[in-house]
């Protein structure tokens, strides 16, 4: 049969970054601990394109996606950033002309949580991974690897809560009495949804359960499927003593990250982003940040 | 050429419910009092099919779609509802093989509003137009409209509010004075999304602006583009007091409509949903009714 | 604490049809022959509400469901459908002032396919699954149960296809020769989605891979993941060799069933929908149609 | 009242990259020749926030959106882009502690195309804009800004139709007739979806239609909401005529910028990105790059 993607493109000389295929979904198991999961998980997989060749070889993409990941279902993968790292590296091998491969996966997952012990159930949050691999001119393949997290859960609106009190007061004078200081205020509260991603740079293992943990810490409250009359007030009592803007959850969230993985080395780069879907208003409110942990490690020691 | 479509079916003798196209967008003109509004408006537009026939002639639906749509731009349609009458009407004259013809139709709609007059801004909302045409053994065509909106508002929860006042009585046992019997106490609050559709027999005419006015009305406060700090604290403080369940919302909005809409006759039914986006949860609450102004009088008579 | 929920409402005297959660994730475990599969399910579950009442026990609602659904981690279940019962059940017992409770659930699912033995791999599908318990007026439950499932595949336009003939008939006249009457000519194809819905009455068991194989039986051709160019060839030769209008796909489908599923009465009823996302245009354009078993066995004897 | 955003942050001394509000909707008057059209634009605005500050005044950029946009009712913009580069420049006045502000705005747009004048009707695209302040040490603010636009067209396969070809030819021996060598083979053909964005330095000024017109040139073909039969067949032959990859569809649409835009400078940076819905498969095909005028001058030239 005609190999039409191997032939010279009918126009141009023109290199291409980033052909692949995308949307495509697959069930893949990974062995979390004492037990698999069987995660849904989202590819998009690509490589470059040189100027001397018409087409990709996408089918290849389709082919190696389903040699890793099916094969997961009789070995487990060790996670979902290490069938994207190995999906990058066996892309470089079958695309001889390319010299970048990348991959970008998500994934809905579960953990078995509550507010209290007796409540718990399981919580969903997004796995994210990446993995790119690059040809070095000497023929050997430089992996760069991303993994991240996303988890929603709740703020509560710091300025909202002051200029409520300033109100409230002079409607209740008695409330001015110090005894009341301390006294969480209404505010508006919402859904807060916070991304966490961290660009590793060598072998560096990190635990995506940290991750979430990580983001739920910074965030006014976690939120909870099952909440009984007395769990609500103290989920709400929670995020009203702890209320947050945007840009106190990123950055206590990245304030956060030295502490807690001491081991990752200054060149690890973060990135994260939360949006709030703003109760008071139709629209949502955001913040995002991109750090390296050297500089996050610096700005702690001033 | 060959009329594919007006073959008799291969297999079976089946007729079909409905067969049309969905998701055409077109930009519609309307005349909204002194000036002319144009909505970006999605149309789904079907007939049914008889046995006989192997497929519709679909290149009608979007020909007529064209012809009454298109011309707003020249003489703009008195609203979104009545285009789609005229398009219902028309598609069973150019489908001489169908009985039935369904158009639904929803449209983005910004009303200028705002907290105080020195505040007003576009708010947006969602328009909802259906008209269904059916073919009468006379030959005679009978017309059912419905019209509807939908409104992003904010519901504060009583429940959580009652138990956090219990909870932080004892904390703070000088709030047991009877003063602060009508403080409001924090809760969880969160966005609205509540839609209400009123089925019309005959040719009631319903201003569109009351549908949403009334959908406000019933959430815990309305929602806005531009707050100041002064009117943060005063939706917040509006919403918690008037704390809502989606219940409350759904219920307060029904009782609503006979004294809104007096000149509704008893026939005309409504649908109502509401979904509340809890902020202290990951998945929503949502309430729905169907009733119609006949029982929701005699429900108020008694 | 004060239980709000159970106060009488404020106003109104209104019952409500429906009050519940939506867009509640879970892991669900089910036994599929020898294995297990888990899927991420996303339930919406409600209860009507009485007029004496002012708010649903919600809590109870993911209670249930955390119940349920978080069991069959140690114990699969036998079926999305079956979990769905099972929650609608235990809603009625929870939730005494309630007449009727209705379960709706959907998730992925993944079956191993390909164009060929060795081309096999995982294709993505949505299970669909719904149980409404309602309470008699003797106190005992009689449950309504649905289970279906929706696949992506393929249609090649049979309209354009002749079309496209006549037109290169008369560039290459010696097209006309009669050797090539069944030569597939050029036309528009496009992804099709198709869903089918069982509406079950009593307790009959339906294969959810033999509705999966229904619809991809009546679509111009299944897609897969992994194509090689040979099978390229082969899939699009398939799907212009039965070229089906959305008609002919839903009627082909509904056709198929009481032979498909011999063993279910003709009181179940069959929801069918079909959606093209047509090459040559911007919209879509689809059908459906609702009937009985019955119904389709009386039209297959005419 | 108290200014909580202007407090210093309670933790870290982390400036952060962005913060704003995103997902907020207007309607914007613009400009168009001999028309005034009015679009439903979605906006994120933003801007950097230092380390002394706790929060950004985000009621601002509510405010200077609606001053911007709601002021288009009366003076309508010149451009989406003229009204992000306007706004852009106003929050760095009203947020004196921030360095760079950015603005994305997109918004549906309707062209008046057809197949043939007489079939003309209006077809729906996307039109992007960006623009983002810079405050110099100096104090003078410099612009940078983005105009774009999404269409959706049509890609037919020229893999498939070449081996379609060889596999119809040992089965229809006369097709191996010289006569046949143009012929247009079945393959498969779907949606493609393809983006271009123009970086723009100075005060360039570019036409979206333009824009618009390039990248439907690219595909194998434009689609049209009306279509009648023999319509159907010139677009099914048009695209078979010039099957394209997504790698082609790219090229072709970069190589042929220059040309189209012959006064934009080199230093205009290209952003393109195009995604096929394979009608073969459930997941799409997509292919994007970056690259500047300049060298895409210097690689028509070799």
């Amino acid at each position: 049969m005609t190999d039409v993607h191997a032939l010279a493109p009918a126009r141009g000389e023109l290199s291409l970054r980033s052909v692949g295929i995308s949307g495509i979904r697959k069930p893949l198991s990974v062995q979390r601990h004492d037990r698999v999961n069987t995660l849904a998980a989202t590819f998009r997989i690509a490589v470059d394109l040189p100027s001397s060749r018409k087409g990709s070889d996408l089918s290849r993409n389709a082919e190696v996606l389903a040699e890793i990941v099916d094969e997961t279902v009789l070995r487990p993968a060790a996670s979902l950033e290490s069938a994207c790292s190995a999906i990058a590296r066996e892309l470089l091998l079958r695309h001889a002309y390319a010299t970048e491969a990348s991959v970008q996966a998500s994934a809905e997952y579960f953990l078995r949580k509550g507010v209290s012990e007796a409540k718990r159930s399981y919580e969903d949050y997004t796995l994210l991974a990446e993995a790119s691999a690059f040809r070095n001119s000497g023929g050997s393949v430089r992996l760069e690897r991303a993994i991240g997290a996303e988890a929603v859960g709740m703020t509560a609106c710091p300025c909202a809560m002051e200029t409520c009190r300033e109100r409230l007061v002079t409607e209740y004078p008695l409330l001015a009495d110090p005894a009341f200081r301390t006294l969480p205020m209404i505010s508006h509260n919402q859904r807060n949804r916070t991304r966490l991603v961290l660009e590793l740079a060598g072998d560096e293992e990190v635990e995506v359960d940290d991750i979430i943990a990580a983001i739920e810490a910074a965030q006014s409250s976690p939120t909870y499927a099952i909440l009984k009359r007395g769990d609500e007030a103290q989920v709400v009592l929670d995020a009203h003593r702890r209320p947050k803007f945007v840009e106190d959850v990123l950055r206590d969230l990245l304030a956060s990250l030295p502490e807690r993985f001491p081991s990752l080395p200054d060149s690890v780069v973060v990135r994260a982003s939360t949006v709030s879907e703003e109760s008071i208003h139709k629209y949502n409110v955001e913040a995002s940040h991109r750090v390296s942990f050297g500089d996050l490690r610096r700005s702690a020691d001033r």
